[in-house]
């Protein structure tokens, strides 16, 4: 655990440059949907430091780098790249450089501000007599998503001295984890009419996948420079402000950005597109542009804040969390998704992990509005033929999701995760399950949600296999959830997933219309094998332990708990060899949990309290997909102080570095664990049967929480102390729905007593 | 399968140049234990070729590459590199670079002598009315390994033109399978005095390995030659000998070449060193040099020849593989063994397999002198220090011999072969016991062999955990010989093997001196654990099929038999996705078997059958090591066919491409295949109980087959008819040995009948 910036509601602030600067720059990275960037500083930085540019939905096809290659194997693996650099602003005292590495500076302060979706930054810049302030003030515009906003503003303090601006943008970027140390992108244009811009353009790939234009533009506004000149040199433009400065001068310099990319303007109309949003901005000027910005900011806020009460360290955790998920994805895009470091870092390439599924929509459902959240389903559709693409060319018939893609073709490269975590397929069904149950409008599901179904119902008819000895259905060469186990035979989870996939379908099937069977031509014949197979798939359980049994060899480990480790040994994935990782018990994240979780409706309080009690010992949680279900399953069981440990861990896994590995970005796939750590676990929501229903307590350590949710047409108002909680219908017509298993109706205000361990 | 070469018991033949050139130069590579060369042409080839030169133990460590580090793989892959071309003559007509790809040539012929051990090629070059006879001739001496000879003979035939000669050295190659296409070696020197030479150094390396300094010299002899000048470019030295030619004119020039390794002789004294040895074979002139050479290759056919009637491609098999392993190492120096390549091709990398224990020792026990044999043991006791590192690497304790090495530290690359295909230190036991049993001397094995035994039974002993639900001990995450599945629980040969070391070494501790066993600091406690363990390890059978098991969950797959699949789908390695293979119920090598192979002596006729008839019907035989395995078993159940189908694939597993993969190389390792599977399939011979014994026949096909063994400072040769099988003793004295069961004595000659169906 590693805390860097200090407890405060709605802000991270920090008062010195932390060591660990790669963390610091992951925890300030802001971002707008289209495009975000890290915590770099503006003016350079010659200490250790990663600096990094991202825009949604540009990537390069990295070819795959392994050892030996094996028939299947994804061509390339997919990356986020680094794009144009467009903060930095360098400066210059004299002939002097300022670098924060090595100069001497007081004051400092950095600060994020998370309702605003503001970075500020400041510090007195010490040279023998000469004192300088300076105060830096970023955003990217979330009202208009091609801009972003620097602002500079300068005091002298004491002394002499010729200060010279740079703002510039810098194409000379790279990612860390290229393969073969290649940059991606190549200069295609470059200017300063009607402002300074550079063109760039991703370079050729062999795999032919599409390439990308990106303009990016700035406009510098400084009423107080002496002189300006231009500066140019390959894949970047300057220009030079000089100001000649004595005590008590001040000075500003705003630096207007538009990045335009040729996924929404053609390459020959983005230098207009850019001038435009440029011109419109500096017409504007800084406060309006920043008004805008703070408006659109209240509106989430409005609909998505998370009020506690009696502990900050949480109020801070889950505010951080819906702001980077938000600065992440806001549904704007149907081409877009959520990827597992935002525009915070590049590690992991490509979007969409199963997580959008398993941890995303379940929140974003609540948080968001159909606009904003149906896209998510929308995007599996639009990328259904891909899927049957995934599965053929593992000689599979129907659809097979990636387990990471950008354009639905499967980009990742090892094979124990492209070819064996197949349980990937089942979240994304089981996420057309979620929406359909929430909003309780079958249209999605009848007319689109059935044609993905169709196809992963179909893979997994094909992937299973016929066991003569047994006579059931079994999945051998699997990867559970648990990724410190692979090519495992008869996953519990996958097995059940795969035959709820098939049950899930059979019974959607009989729903839909008779055109919609002819065109997906599904016979009677192939709903009668998958009717088969979900009824003899064969699920492991014990007997005698009365669990269900992770994969089949499974309990004949050496099953010890992780409280048996010597603390020096984790996270065991920093420690171990991967070998002694793959046969030891210890479990990387909920497995057989996670189906008690996605199918809670299904399994008895026994039988989950049989199963957390067996694998949670075992579990190092060391995936940040893990907390988020143990909390919840932990609440459900009345296992507050586990649930609590495991909110924590979740909701300030990135400002607390629990993996330590914040430095590579955040984990963004998984910031909603704290919001459904509250919500389905403290709260206790479910939806799954249809039905809404509460069962809230207040953890110990909190006086009260609330929150909000959008829920068919309403804005329901949750408010949750100890002995109470109080629902409040803000927006929409009444609404009947279940508090400790009791139907109540909500017309306006409802108070109901939570009893001492109703739980 | 693909024959370009005719049938000739002593000669590989062709007339034309395959279009599969790589395949061609695989097969026409020549060695001599300490260099050698692909069959590449001297005068260059403008089309598809592989240009290869090797020098044994010359290596560099090719930095590994994978998509996501885990920790404990090996840093780097270590490589067979590519050394200096030193067989290039460049051959211009007036300004005609002559290239056989693209010129009109006539009476082309390729021909390998493998009694001699010399390559010979020529060819009528024309255009126009210029017709020119070239005759080469090529050998790397078996008797001065230093030196290798290239002559070129000359005939005008028809019409007027200038010859150019540039025969030259260059050391401009690259290893095609180079992780980063890195060129792995330095220009340290280069100079035209006392003869033209090129001395290069391998790169630096962050790893901290050996760097090698090769220095490689030429004397071109060509009394005919009108003029000559020198040529120099980076990495190349080259002579240019000019010859007015008219028809009916005749030359020679003849190529002395010298290669001198830092890892005999250091940098600086190299050149005099090479020259000494170019010097020398200039004084004794072309037939001399080629008379020793002879005499060599003579001696060790003397030793090891296999004589067959009455089919000569199985001949031409047979002693195919005994000239390339003669060719790979004939054991001059402890620090060397057998490459899965040999000097033919560099793919995999490394050398050492655990294929030296299970297929090379047991042959060269029989065909090579102590002096050879006892070599490939000593190797791995020298590298007894490193197979501790490799085992700690793993956070695990005693040795782990390597998958592959070159000096005793583990340079595979990939988690289920390094981490997990640990019964290799199985197979580096069995040597030592195979070694103790066939000489009956045990002195190797109670000082030297003991040390290696217990390191290799200290590393079961922690790699074992216990299954508290079954009592028993356990194997977890391995992969067995059978390559098609990895991660497996409780891989029976594997589980086998450890426990058959434990018993050995065990045993074998009981026999050597007290200072010994303080030296080896075994403890009684540390003893009684191994014998804890090896009493109670688990080794799946199914009673019902009365079958030992393959690994846990091998009888719950879709079990069925290759002769299922359609040929089209074959090899699978070549049609499959990964995913689909492990899965499959199909075997690419013997893996049960291997054990019933290894541990002959410790199963039933039975057993041998059950499993025989279980296993081999699922096996695709898609690995070298495959086929001589099955070969032997089937012998000895007297399945006479599939024992000669099997034969033929592993004695012409190269000379007709079975696998499609012979242009990468030929397989070495397996080379020994084809006698194995006469000695100890046709013949019978075992050895395991320490007394000799045969229960010969002669297969059908064939009219009678004789072969040499050097047993126990006798020479033995067994000639088997159909009706009788004759024992001669050449050298050494009587001997008592069990033929068909009965005890025989062999003082001179005898011959024992053998029965219709005596198998």
């Amino acid at each position: 655990m590693e805390r860097l910036f200090g407890i405060d509601p709605w802000k991270l602030t920090s008062d010195t440059i932390d060591d660990n600067k790669r963390l610091q720059e992951s925890l300030t990275a802001i971002g707008n949907g289209y495009m975000g960037l890290r915590g770099n500083f503006e003016e350079g930085y010659s200490g250790d430091t990663h600096i990094g540019t991202y825009i949604a939905g540009v990537w390069f096809p990295d070819k795959t780098k392994v050892g030996w290659w094996k028939i299947g194997y994804p061509d390339y693996f997919g990356k986020v790249i680094n794009a144009t650099n467009f903060i930095p602003v360098d400066i210059y005292v004299d002939e002097h450089k300022v670098d924060l590495a090595v100069d001497t500076v007081e004051q400092f302060h950095l600060e994020l501000d998370m309702k605003e979706g503001v970075l500020r930054r400041s510090f007195v810049w010490k040279k023998e007599e000469v004192a300088i302030l300076f105060r830096f003030t970023r955003f990217v515009s979330a009202h208009t998503t091609e801009l972003a906003v620097v602002n500079i503003e300068v005091e002298m303090q004491t002394g002499i001295a010729e200060l010279t601006l740079i703002p510039n943008l810098d194409g000379n970027v790279v990612n860390e984890d290229s393969n073969y140390e290649e940059q991606f992108w190549n200069e295609l244009e470059k200017g300063h009419e009607p402002f300074p811009f550079l063109k760039t353009k991703t370079k050729e790939n062999p795999f032919g996948t599409e390439r990308f234009t990106v303009t990016t533009m700035m406009s510098n506004q400084s009423e107080s420079a002496k002189k300006n000149a231009e500066k140019e040199q390959a894949m970047y433009v300057g220009e030079r402000f000089f100001y000649p400065l004595k005590a008590g001068d001040q000075l500003t310099l705003t630096k207007y950005i538009a990045v335009i990319t040729s996924r929404d303007v053609a390459a020959d109309q983005q230098v207009e597109k850019a001038a435009n949003i440029v011109k419109s901005a500096m017409d504007k000027g800084l406060q309006s542009v920043l008004k805008d910005h703070l408006a659109e900011w209240e509106t989430r806020w409005n609909n998505a804040d998370v009020q506690i009460s009696g502990d900050d360290a949480s109020q801070q955790g889950i505010r951080f969390n819906i702001f980077q998920l938000f600065s992440t994805y806001y549904g704007e895009d149907p081409r877009l998704n959520v990827g597992p470091k935002g525009f915070t870092g590049e590690k992991y390439g490509g979007a969409t992990y199963w997580d959008t599924e398993a941890c995303i929509l379940p929140m974003y459902l609540s948080v968001t509005n159909e606009g904003t959240f149906r896209q998510l389903l929308v995007y599996r559709h639009n990328q259904l033929e891909q899927a049957y693409e995934n599965a053929a060319n593992q000689g599979l018939k129907g659809a097979l999701y990636p387990m990471v893609t950008f354009t639905g073709i499967e980009c990742h490269n090892e094979w124990e995760i492209t070819f064996e975590e197949i349980h990937r397929n089942g979240a994304i069904a089981h996420g057309i399950f979620n929406y359909t149950t929430y909003t309780g409008n079958e249209d999605y599901l009848l007319n689109q949600g059935i044609d993905v179904l169709v196809g992963i119902a179909r893979f997994w008819a094909d992937r299973v296999h016929y066991s003569a000895r047994k006579q059931q259905y079994m999945i051998h060469g699997v990867t559970g959830p648990n990724e410190y186990e692979n090519n495992v035979s008869n996953n519990w989870y996958t097995n059940t997933m795969a035959q709820w996939c098939l049950q899930y379908t059979l019974e959607t099937l009989e729903k839909v219309t008779d055109d919609k069977i002819r065109e997906l031509k599904v016979s009677e014949e192939e709903q009668q094998k998958w009717t088969d197979i979900s009824g003899n798939m064969y699920l492991p359980k014990d007997e005698a332990l009365a669990v269900f049994v992770q994969h089949d060899s499974f309990l004949d480990k050496d099953l010890r708990p992780v409280n048996s480790l010597d603390p020096s040994e984790r996270p065991i994935n920093q420690n171990w060899s991967w070998d002694k990782i793959l046969r030891s018990p210890f479990i990387k994240q909920a497995d057989v949990l996670q189906g008690l979780y996605f199918l809670n409706h299904h399994y008895s309080q026994e039988e989950k309290e049989r199963n957390f009690n067996f694998y949670e010992p075992m579990t190092v949680h060391e995936s940040s997909l893990s907390p988020l279900v143990h909390s919840i399953l932990a609440s459900e069981l009345g296992k507050k102080e586990k649930a609590f440990e495991m909110y924590e861990r979740t909701a300030r896994l990135d400002l607390d570095n629990y993996n330590n590995d914040t430095e590579d970005g955040l984990h963004i796939t998984s910031m909603s664990g704290g919001w459904l750590s509250i919500v389905q676990g403290f709260a206790g929501m479910r939806t799954q049967t249809g039905t809404l229903s509460f069962a809230p307590y207040c953890p110990d350590q909190w006086d009260s929480y609330r929150f909000k949710l959008n829920y068919r047409e309403r804005l329901l108002n949750v408010a949750v102390e100890k002995t109470a909680v109080t629902f409040q219908l803000e927006v929409g017509e009444s609404l009947i729905f279940e508090v400790f298993g009791q139907s109540v109706t909500l017309e306006d205000t409802l108070t109901i007593a939570i009893e001492e361990n109703s739980n």
